[in-house]
């Protein structure tokens, strides 16, 4: 059915979660500005688009130029700002509402003095990931950044941006739903100390796992998930969603049966899901559940079958009798993403929307 | 320097390798067909044709169709054949040579059904890797598909192909050495046992961790090594090669540091470099080497330097003093990729050549 893997995205899936998010963020009444990472595509932003969404994030100076050229023009750059590409952002902030993400007095003086445009300036704050980001006890070094801001003419401070990107090592929806809660209260602290000198700002907060357990957003003014357009089995595993929820699925050929040993070889590898798993409850790696593949979308998973290894093409899936005689070379298997964003990007030029 | 994370390729090491792996096969007098899905580059290609390098190994009818259209007219697709595929297959095989690989009565069946145009033939056979291929001792399976080889006029049987990939698990260059040796004695048994019926069938054996320490091919009639043009960390950690004989670095932007606690923050993640790591003696994850980057190449790694996280397209160093304060937001820094392919698949539209 399907020549060489593809991925597969259930649209019907993908809008409801579209609008489940934004009935939560309106209910909440805080800005939701999605995260366009997970599916860097043109036609996923219009399903957005189509319920009035405007404000979106990236994390590349290159995404943000893909999507501005695709219409969106109030883009958040959440990730340090590059100033590699400093001539690049100036063509960017020039044309349209762009925000930067800074973490130090170096690159935000970089910016102040090379910036021609306007550009908004969110401060990343570190609330217990330690990937990137300031402390959010160090109130000095926040506060020489916002110095520099305040006397630049092109600059202005929109708030306090935070991805809580510890939530998918938790062991427990409680956990996640924790971490959030201390996360705001941390981010809420730094809000009241300096908004008296900067009014308007607001806490941009991110991650899936919490934006999709938590009902009330209460404490944030502004959510950014990603991945919960798609989903993936990380994120069953950690339980912000279920195995049905999960938007897309990766349609393989199956090129060889080893009986001896239940596995089947297919065409689909590390090049098109990504060399992303989780360790089962044997301690197994993981890199994918396994679904039956018909034209109109996919089974639950199949009990007890995975993604064993890959190889740069190939990967073998461990799956028990009695489902294994049903498949041959030639038969299409589909395989649920451990990371729907790693594989949506390896997939780009390879898609199909049910 | 660099504006985003770019592949650096030192061509003068590329060419270094393809002619020392071309000397050892014709010392050896086997044939040197080298495999293109590391670089999958028409540049890198043609090093090897100006060396008069003709017949190639490629994994995916889609790889085989690019080389196709670059001037190749030589290609096994060595992976086992995607029946999906058939239309291409046929396309392919209309204007060029092309070897297919089979494992199964059911897939040479089915080709031998469904082709007009001639293949070449190959059986894979595990020689214990247990991926893919049929075991060297099962003749009887193996003579079934030599049966229906025979029966056909578009089907010519050219040999036994095994791709040694558990030399990747070895911990010693010794033990690889023993799987070779190994691999031979199977693979010449089945050669003998088959050569009467088959006059001109021939061993075609893979992977560079062998084939980089090998000096002496006898028993083998054809090499397929592709990962050698670039190596990579996996491989010197093998002891296939050295860290300088990588001929393949990722530069990246530094985009924040982190002093507290000895890191940086790169633009360069899953998205460019792949998440394949190998654990350190104190079982760290390493995703990475560094290296100091110039206009002319790169040093060798930095002493107790590696890439010890990867989100989508943050890196984060750890990074020792004192090298630590040499970078500052807007640096290149560079990473010798840990698996060479991926990292390449990713990069293939950000390449450079020195």
């Amino acid at each position: 059915m399907w020549k060489k893997p593809t991925l597969i995205i259930d649209t019907a899936k993908v809008k409801l979660h579209i609008e489940n998010m934004q009935s939560k963020a309106t209910a909440s009444q805080v800005i939701f500005r999605p995260h366009f990472k997970t599916h860097q595509s043109a036609e996923i932003g219009q399903l957005f688009k189509e319920r009035g969404i405007i404000k979106i994030t990236v994390s590349s100076v290159s995404m943000a130029r893909f999507f501005a050229r695709h219409g969106w023009k109030d883009i958040t750059i959440a990730f340090p700002v590059n100033l590699a590409e400093i001539d690049e952002i100036e063509q960017l902030a020039s044309h349209i509402t762009l925000n930067l993400l800074v973490e130090s007095t170096f690159s935000t003086q970089y910016i102040a003095d090379h910036l021609e445009s306007n550009v908004g300036i969110f401060i990343k704050i570190d609330t217990g990931y330690h990937r990137t980001g300031i402390n959010s006890a160090n109130y000095e070094k926040i506060g020489a950044i916002t110095g520099i801001i305040k006397s630049s003419k092109k600059l202005s401070f929109k708030g306090f941006l935070a991805h809580a990107g510890h939530t998918y090592s938790s062991r427990s929806t409680d956990e996640i739903i924790d971490i959030c809660q201390t996360s705001k209260e941390h981010l809420n602290a730094l809000k009241n100390a300096f908004i008296d000198d900067f009014p308007g700002i607001i806490i941009s907060y991110g991650d899936t796992p919490s934006c999709a357990l938590i009902e009330d957003f209460s404490g944030i003014d502004e959510i950014r998930p990603g991945n919960f357009v798609f989903f993936d089995v990380m994120q069953s595993n950690l339980g912000s969603c279920t195995t049905r929820d999960i938007a897309v699925a990766v349609a393989c050929p199956v090129v060889a049966t080893h009986a001896e040993r239940n596995e089947l070889v297919i065409y689909g590898g590390a090049v098109h899901l990504s060399k992303e798993y989780i360790l089962d409850k044997d301690d197994h790696r993981n890199y994918g559940l396994i679904v039956e593949m018909d034209r109109n979308g996919w089974s639950d998973p199949i009990q007890g079958a995975y993604v064993a290894s890959l190889s740069q093409e190939h990967g073998i899936i461990h799956m028990p009798n009695p489902m294994f005689s049903k498949y041959n070379p030639g038969s299409t298997i589909g395989i649920l993403p451990v990371h729907s964003c790693l594989t949506a990007n390896l997939l780009k030029d390879d898609t199909f929307f049910l």
